[in-house]
């Protein structure tokens, strides 16, 4: 599977809006997007940022061939010159961006990009698709394996994956909010997330006897043999069968690596009777995974009820982060650059007051506890300021002003990171295992009272003075004008 | 964008079973599997089938490269022989598909394959990801389009898509349902699905003034002038800009054909106060464009509200299906052949009865009213059965035998049609625009007690008398033994 060429997955606005600016002499105007998300999907206290590697891929290898040029002439709208310019475009400007696995909220930029306004323009659908799908799927996978507490889960859900990308790419994404592997083989071969699996229900049909299906698999992998035991009847037939090969075939050989899959009925209940017959038998080695409609919620209740099982398998539920399968971040202009070099900031009003623009060129600071490690607030600046960490700091809530905390021995640090400058690569792009360790560090950074999976604790994402003053002018010239 | 090579998106256990089989000496054995789906998502009374045309690439794709084999030795798990084997892997087989854009009910085959166990093994994924991921994008577009009464439905939902795919091909399902075209280029370019678009909030704040950037937009675009009017204050400053803008620059040289865009606010509202300005400014011919968060349910609403709306834009709710964002298409072992060539039929039991399987090779006949042309019921046969629509036909629940209907003057037509024999492809197929008509016209051919949105009637989907007792005696020897 190769990178393909995703320059024509843009929105037709935006090539419209680009032979606009062309048409106009405005091409070159240097802008600045910013890319923000107003809501945590599923009520939650945090999402976790994912998707940026492939939207590195994405920028380099952003160009328009002879039939995308050749197409877009035959629409009829477009300028020969603007085409002529297509044929030679490549990105030129700057990209900041937070890495995978952090966690982030509402309300700050976690992508910025600087270029000239067809170059910004034409990025947006593919910067906004990569960074959704993937942070969904990472925020959604964090709950699930929050709630697992310890216990491996799988993410198993490709065949309901809504297209070709989303089963391998919310594989990795999945991986990166903790899942410890796939049944994903493309994305085990892509991206080095341990992909696993053993039997579907036609491999024990495929057999005259239940017993002679496990007993064949067992003699084939003796290594890792996980039976799938509801075929016909869990406790009446699947366990009893899959205990007879354990022992007959399995235990002689010293082996005790070796697991039952439940699929179907009440995973409670069948849980706690099969480890019964398990541990009956003395096969206390024998492990149990759980893989029927599973999500956050069922699989925290299934726990507080004393299920037993050490593997859950997710599927559906993940994969399309089904009870809320949008997320949704959007990419709004902050931010132009006269002729001078002189940054305007940019604004949009909305009658929704939580769906106005923060506008300007910005950089954001997570403000950690030196004490406890922990994070406690995130700070929005206008680009050229400085947080020095040695001098005490007082933030405040943008809606309620007069709500003020002061901040002294803490610790400041910039969440953005330059990831493109002037066109070039000039981020070290870390390894996936990397990126799932950070994202499980920073998390641990976060309260518990954010990380509850209903109600959590609302993280404060503050804006430094001097940008609270830059938004509320702006509000007022654009509302007077 | 070249069709990529989608072999290796399988899951993990089709390739351990493959092994598997192959050691066992089964890998010959020649199986039938059917893809079949439970439950309509969002409780309509039926689907809309989509997604054989990607399905067909990737049976003609299907092959395992060096990379692929080095990938698979490295995992430690298969045999010389078998990766020596899956280099020269084709698919052989047979497959039997509902046309795309056919409506479909729960409970019947949508698909079958018969094919050697380690074929027909693994297209599982990717049969059921492509089916299921296109089918729940048109059956969902189905019903927006209905909601709509006529008005086009524009997909606009790219930027929310779970992955490139689902944008791409979500577009394309889309359009199957009934959409009018899509926001996303490459859809076009690739599919013919006919992409627009015209401007972005960050157009209008790139000018010193809302007036300013319209008025260059329909100086560029006199033909094509959809002016979005809320970046500011929709009633108080964007529509009264549009309004002079059309007049100053659109009325003056007979054009006609231009719009707003309302994108924010309460659509009912907006639009009959900006229709009253419309046409007290003489802009009769002015069209409203909706697009915020939208979906079937609240298109209804709206229109039953008197909203002034002629054309929707859906994104999110749409293209990621979001209301209930999976369709549950599985795929299952439904009989296999003996070395002479007898087939035996399959059951999977399951705990919950309506999990369990319907055994057997079939085929699938819909049966219409010849006097009203409408589809009265579906009967699911044995493969060798025959239904003569000049013969009267009595029909009956299989899970309530006694309820039974005779038909008479009705037509039978089937609905698996060949695509893939002796692993050719014998399937002419169709072009997108073709295969939108033909899903129209047979949707017309639905009484509208099943195209209700909420609780319609169910459609009749029934087994033939042979294939109930095929079903009944295998539960009864499955249960017994």
């Amino acid at each position: 599977m190769d990178a393909l060429n995703y320059t024509m997955l843009c929105d037709f606005y935006e090539l419209t809006m680009g032979n606009g600016y062309f048409k106009n002499g405005m091409h070159n105007r240097i802008c600045y997007f910013d890319v923000f998300f107003r809501k945590v999907p599923d009520g939650g206290g945090f999402a976790i940022a994912a998707g940026l590697d492939q939207i590195i891929d994405y920028i380099q290898n952003l160009r328009f061939d002879k039939r995308d040029i050749e197409y877009l002439r035959s629409k009829g709208c477009f300028d020969e010159q603007f085409l002529r310019w297509l044929k030679y475009f490549r990105f030129s400007g700057d990209i900041w961006a937070v890495p995978e696995g952090t966690p982030v909220f509402p309300g700050e930029p976690v992508i910025t990009v600087r270029a000239p306004a067809v170059e910004a323009q034409l990025v947006e659908t593919y910067l906004l698709l990569q960074f959704n799908h993937q942070s969904l799927i990472a925020t959604k996978a964090s709950r699930v394996v929050r709630a697992a507490q310890g216990r491996p889960v799988l993410e198993f859900g490709s065949r309901r994956a809504q297209g070709g990308d989303a089963a391998i790419l919310g594989a990795r994404a999945a991986f990166i909010g903790g899942c410890a592997g796939t049944a994903c083989t493309v994305t085990d071969q892509i991206y080095g997330v341990p992909a696993g699996g053993t039997m579907a229900h036609s491999w024990v049909q495929m057999f005259d006897t239940e017993y002679e299906a496990f007993k064949t698999y067992c003699e084939i992998y003796p290594n890792n043999a996980t039976l799938l035991v509801d075929t016909y009847n869990t406790l009446k037939s699947g366990v009893p069968n899959a205990i007879r090969c354990f022992k007959e075939i399995l235990v002689p050989k010293g082996i005790s690596n070796f697991a039952i899959r439940l699929d179907s009925g009440d995973i409670s209940y069948l849980s706690k009777q099969a480890r019964k017959m398990l541990d009956e038998a003395g096969l206390q080695c024998c492990k149990i995974t759980a893989s029927n409609a599973l999500d956050e919620e069922l699989i925290q209740d299934l726990l507080a009820q004393g299920a037993c099982v050490d593997t859950f398998g997710v599927g559906e539920r993940l994969i399309t982060a089904r009870s809320e399968p949008v997320f949704g971040a959007v990419y709004k202009l902050a931010a132009v650059e006269n002729a001078d070099g002189v940054i305007l900031p940019k604004i949009k009003i909305s009658e929704n007051t939580a769906k106005i623009t923060t506008p300007h060129f910005k950089k954001v600071y997570r403000l950690y506890d030196r004490e406890t490690g922990k994070a406690l607030a995130d700070q929005i600046c206008v680009w050229d300021e400085e947080i020095d960490d040695a001098a005490p700091l007082t933030i405040f809530d943008q809606d309620a002003v007069w709500k003020t905390k002061k901040l002294e021995n803490y610790r400041a640090k910039e969440l953005l990171v330059p990831i493109f400058q002037g066109g070039k690569l000039v981020y070290k792009r870390p390894g996936l295992k990397e990126i799932q360790a950070y994202c499980r560090e920073q998390v641990d950074l976060l309260w518990d009272e954010v990380k509850r999976f209903h109600n959590p604790h609302t993280y404060y994402v503050d804006l430094s003075e001097k940008l609270w003053l830059v938004k509320r002018e702006l509000l007022r010239m654009t509302t007077e004008g």
